[in-house]
């Protein structure tokens, strides 16, 4: 059942698109530096060798093309083999990167990765695996982000387990509580997909995971279960939701403090206590999101990713190649 | 094209459900009596007698059922013909109330509405109408936020035309900036209704808005588009993410404030600034969400509304009442 080319623990690097994201190059190379100056993770910069400048000894894949932001991810994948993506996934598919990160175009990134490495065999299709912080000890994992904007049932229970075992590698639950995003929390509440995966997931032979029934929008910052399934429209429409909101209460708190000098010595006292939280909400602390589904691994940054999110998602990556993840989404596949 | 039945501005009092929600009765017969007493907004009281205290003079329209929280809603309306919900709709119907207010069990509160006041004519299905706070003046309304867990694009299109109307006619809003909510702002995201919506409606001839295209879950407080429109389960699942999250922000600030002496003193300082922005986005001032597309006004409060939460609806339902809100669905719905 294993493939040849899946990447096993040992010494790899994690292959980086340096020219991925909206402070690409500069802020990718300073991330890849700390990443291994720091942290000890083996890292190959993978992009355009004229336009970085001193990568501190780090190995540099030259290519010659880049694809763009705003491309059209599929033609961009197809037509520019010889750009950062394409090669980073190559590296990932020839078993010489364990991993590939990129803070570049999300949908090329996907395409990449689905293209040249390609699926888990019996795994409908990948979805986007997103850490949403919460007041928990770890956060809760949103799936589909939205690699889908349309979702079968079935494809909603594959996101059920590839969520579980994720949540497990990543964060080492044991037996993740897993919910399914819903209108109601009864079972008979929600979509004709939601209501079918619901009956798919509940009657599902020792799963390895929870499952808890329906769960609502409240419960996604709630910390009350480890996996929230969705489909992609659904999914990226509250996450989106949640950093809007977010930013809602920081402004207002912001402009709260900003009044005189009282309210900005208040802010000072308080921001000591709140610093935990603010770190915890952090996009650069969180580590990017996954691709799950993919034969290998491949994580998506934030386009405007800084050098602490590039450390962190090159953390995150090198931790989750020494894991089973991929070995078990494909047990449980079970193709 | 006007039915008979349909509500004038007048004398007519606002019906209420004195039964519905967790706090009925006591919390609903005082909002009854501060609306009354305070505002002057004429009420009728539709109840179980026996069970309210004194109404200070408001008239009560005596029944003998009540449909619980959470008994079927359709099932409920057409088995229980003397409950306080049909009888508060039927009051709609036979023009001797000016619109309609319950706190009790939503889907319950719109098949009342749908069965006994009914659709305008034209329009495909009701859509729950809420508006959403943010720092701009107004708030922006999000429909369907629950009526309606499957939407075909035609649906869609009427909502962005409802949703128009209501903002005109709530919030004096000229020209209402409408956008359609997607996972992406160029034309060609989203799932299929939603691409198929945004050619309906920016195909549409003089519709009274200004149609802003896609916006983005991010975009819902932040105050850029006067109504966003969207399907009932991705309204429902975004409007519960954002009162998650700002849950989550409160929990974080409280637990902050709550540290020591020097945080208390703090958040003391702070709070006075926050107030304004906390009285926005108390539901309780809000006054409720209205379900669009009926041949009447019906106000649906939260289950946990208290007297303050009533009183808003209520002045909220009696306003509207004196719009031309319902006729010009009506006229817009041209059938």
């Amino acid at each position: 059942m294993a493939s040849d080319h899946v990447p096993q623990p040992g010494p790899q690097p994690v292959a980086l698109d340096a020219m991925g994201g909206d402070k690409a190059p500069e802020e990718i190379v300073k991330g890849a530096r700390i990443a291994y100056e720091q942290y000890g993770i083996p890292v190959v910069l993978v992009g355009q060798s004229g336009k970085l400048e001193d990568t501190g000894g780090i190995p540099v894949v030259d290519c010659s093309e880049v694809i763009a932001m705003d491309e059209d991810p599929a033609l961009g994948v197809r037509r520019k083999k010889d750009s950062s993506l394409v090669r980073s996934a190559d590296l990932v598919r020839d078993g010489k990167a364990c991993a590939m990160v990129s803070a570049g175009n999300t949908g090329a990134t996907m395409a990449s990765a689905l293209f040249r490495i390609g699926r888990v065999k019996g795994i409908q299709r990948p979805a986007i695996a997103t850490p949403i912080p919460n007041l928990a000890p770890t956060p809760t994992v949103l799936l589909d982000s939205g690699a889908n904007v349309e979702c079968s049932a079935g494809m909603l229970a594959q996101f059920a387990m590839m969520g579980a075992v994720f949540s497990s590698a990543r964060y080492g639950i044991d037996r993740p509580r897993v919910g399914l995003l819903s209108i109601g929390e009864e079972a008979g509440k929600g979509n004709s997909q939601v209501k079918e995966a619901h009956e798919i997931i509940g009657g599902m032979d020792d799963p390895g995971f929870d499952f808890t029934g329906n769960v609502e929008g409240r419960d996604l910052m709630k910390g009350a279960v480890d996996v929230v399934v969705t489909d992609g429209f659904t999914g990226n429409v509250a996450l989106k939701a949640l950093e809007g909101a977010l930013g809602f209460f920081v402004d207002a708190l912001m402009g709260a403090i900003g009044q005189d000098e009282s309210t900005k010595a208040a802010g000072k006292v308080l921001f000591e206590h709140l610093a935990p939280v603010v770190e915890r909400l952090d996009p650069d602390s969180v580590g990017g999101a996954m691709l799950l589904g993919i034969d290998g691994i491949c994580i998506i940054s934030h386009g405007s990713s800084s050098a602490k999110a590039i450390t962190s998602a090159l953390r995150v990556a090198h931790d989750l190649s020494r894991t089973k993840l991929v070995a078990q989404i494909r047990a449980r596949a079970g193709a």
